[in-house]
């Protein structure tokens, strides 16, 4: 079973490593035909893949499968309209391939360009939202790229029927066996299966894990592939000693309660001691109000009074992705507090300080390591749409090759091209 | 003794890490303050240096280590003159850290910038080349990093005199303990202890392994830390049907010679059909005068007639990287073949084209992949230097993060600062 699994994968990731030179190759156009057709395709299989969407969810139901986790797994009519939509926008955004970073001609006389190319293969491993196929699909292809998908098991009628309108999408444009390999969907959940895919050096060219801790530490312990993780978002909401009182109160309310299951929904609000008399029992009210509960450290509680929103955090409360609607929250002493109590539990995801004082904001914003750092503003902004890259892939808190979200650039590499008149050295 | 020795390889990384924040703290000034004193101490411990160095290269003889890898392992006034110069060079160039590298106001009225910041602990693990100890201290400090460096065996005297230059030149601007650990020579050779370094997840932000084929395959069988790869350079010059003879012949005779033991160096020269009769006579009378030796395939031995320069290659001498003056020649059909053989043999790191053909410079260029590929001139320009980048640390043959020379803004990450007056979402 295991090596029949592992040939499976192994022809299909070459097979994919054939395919993403037919993809590298095709015009801009094409691919753009090709993603328009999926958002089309996605509109008409609505009811095919809300179906499948039905089962996977009873099924995860039945299994005892969580609520944060079922929320990501859902589909409705409106998220597959958003997920069409969003196939659109990416055929519309600007082909990154071809594109010219750097153009120089040297004192030797060279013409030195610097030129946007596709990476080759990216292999995805994710876990419950279906969505993430098409997502992930639609931005490696677009960047001239073949992908290999592998999503969670509890979704995988869900993500068939996705990939069916994929396949059916790229046929239109296509001529022989590279099309269907453009995107092949692991479906074997088979670990050895994955670990060969993930040791497949020189063909699998980048491998992106995104979703929990177990699946982040798989990855790493396993790949010999480069690759870039999209970690837990641990993100926190610092009220400083100057903040707007009534924005901190908003900025956490919403940051928590709008998308709870998102990685940059806030997990802990941190509270400079100075206002934390006045704003602790403002955020319990607001937190029973919006429906949200409060772990607080013993201040918190103290300065809570009797809210029923409010019970005792404890140590393992701080750096929990809660992805639900809990909120930790902790009074810290001064900026200084609030950097070392990141410093020590944040994930290197999303920080946000509320302040009126311009130089307060400026220190927390150069001491503070994270792919994004806010100043008065939601964690939630975190996100490639938001930030201009007009589609995402998912959030990467490694540092190297891509640092936050991974729009189409961060799916393409540079390569030099150097045009001469016969110079020697 | 092993784990005496993964004890100090670790405590001196958290050192490191503790390095990092000073040095990434300091203003520009101070970090170019730090590198015009380096220039000036390598100058004035000149004799120390090459005494040290003596001594390393008179071990590596005895030890019968081959004359390539002694070229690599020797310094000299003159090269020690090169590395200040270098070093100076470094300070020069504008301070990457703080840049503004997209700067944008989203419809949501926030300022979204992205800025360069540094990566934090950079690893080096190196072979003979001493040099690399001076330049990778330099480009990692400029772009705000702490390094860690493991050279080679052979060099450990030649790379502790010049550690010892860079350690004078820190604590010339240093307060404390942080300034020693900016720069950490790592003196043991213990498998075990390298292996726990490269595992040092969240300690060890990036690892550049630059060397041979058995130091890549060490560092990516351990490595859970981000790794670059600087692997071997097997670099292809392709004199097409439409070439000037006279440029081909200069390009492929130069790169062969100017640097043999460099990794720009061009070590195998594909001669199309339709010019093979003319064009290989004249190769091998340059091999004699030049004084390199051809390895050819069986046309190449035919045509050559009877010249001294040339015997006959085997399938070996394909994909091979002699780093000596030894030239693998093949006859190749057309543009097709040239693009075939790279496919298989290259090591996508340099590429060139010898053409007057404008499409097939492009064909070439589009179907060769390569982190920098030429047309109508020599591999060697593919060199952080001759490039344009300033300096340059090694040459990425990894796609992801770096592709071809990494200068100062390879050594940098990206992340996005965002300031807003209250947004939620």
């Amino acid at each position: 079973m295991t090596n029949d699994a592992i040939r499976d994968v192994l022809d299909a990731a070459r097979a994919a490593q054939r395919a993403s030179r037919w993809v590298g190759s095709l015009p801009t156009r094409a691919r753009n035909a090709a993603l328009e057709a999926l958002a089309g395709r996605l509109e008409s299989s609505r009811d095919e893949i809300l179906h499948a969407n039905a089962r996977d969810v009873a099924d995860a139901r039945a299994a005892g499968i969580g609520d944060a986790k079922i929320r990501r797994l859902a589909l409705s009519p409106e998220s597959i309209a958003a997920l069409a939509e969003g196939v659109q926008q990416v055929a519309a955004l600007p082909d990154p391939i071809g594109a010219v970073t750097r153009e120089t001609t040297t004192p030797a006389g060279l013409r030195v360009r610097k030129v946007r190319a596709p990476l080759g293969v990216v292999m995805m491993i994710y876990e419950s939202r279906p969505g993430v196929t098409v997502d992930a699909f639609s931005l490696c292809f677009k960047a001239g790229n073949a992908c290999i998908l592998k999503g969670g098991r509890e979704a995988a009628r869900s993500n068939e029927a996705l990939a069916r309108c994929v396949r059916e999408s790229l046929r239109a444009i296509g001529a022989g066996a590279d099309e269907a390999a453009a995107m092949t969907l692991v479906t074997t959940s088979d670990r050895d299966a994955i670990r060969a895919l993930l040791a497949l050096e020189g063909v699998v060219d980048l491998a992106i894990p995104r979703g929990g801790e177990a699946l982040i530490r798989f990855v790493h312990e396993h790949a010999r592939v480069p690759t870039v993780q999209h970690f837990h978002g641990v993100c926190h909401v610092f009220a400083h000693a100057a903040a707007d009182q009534a924005m901190a109160l908003d900025v956490i309310a919403t940051a928590k309660t709008s998308a709870p299951a998102t990685c940059n929904a806030v997990e802990c609000a941190l509270i400079d001691e100075p206002i934390a008399g006045a704003l602790v029992p403002r955020l319990a009210r607001r937190a029973e109000q919006d429906g949200f509960t409060i772990r607080g450290d013993r201040r918190v509680v103290e300065l809570a009074g009797a809210s029923p929103a409010v019970t005792p955090a404890d140590e393992r409360d701080w750096g929990r992705e809660f992805l639900d609607l809990t909120l930790a929250v902790r009074v810290v002493a001064g900026l200084d507090g609030a950097v070392e109590h990141i410093a020590r539990y944040g994930s290197r995801h999303t920080e946000a300080i509320i302040t009126e004082d311009a130089a307060a904001a400026e220190d927390f914003v150069n001491r503070v390591d994270a792919s994004c750092t806010l100043v008065n503003a939601s964690t939630r902004f975190n996100d490639g749409f938001q930030l201009g890259l007009g589609a995402e892939i998912g959030i990467s808190t490694s540092k190297i090759h891509a640092y936050g979200p991974m729009g189409l650039e961060e799916l393409t590499t540079q390569r030099w091209v150097v045009l001469g008149s016969g110079q020697t050295r």
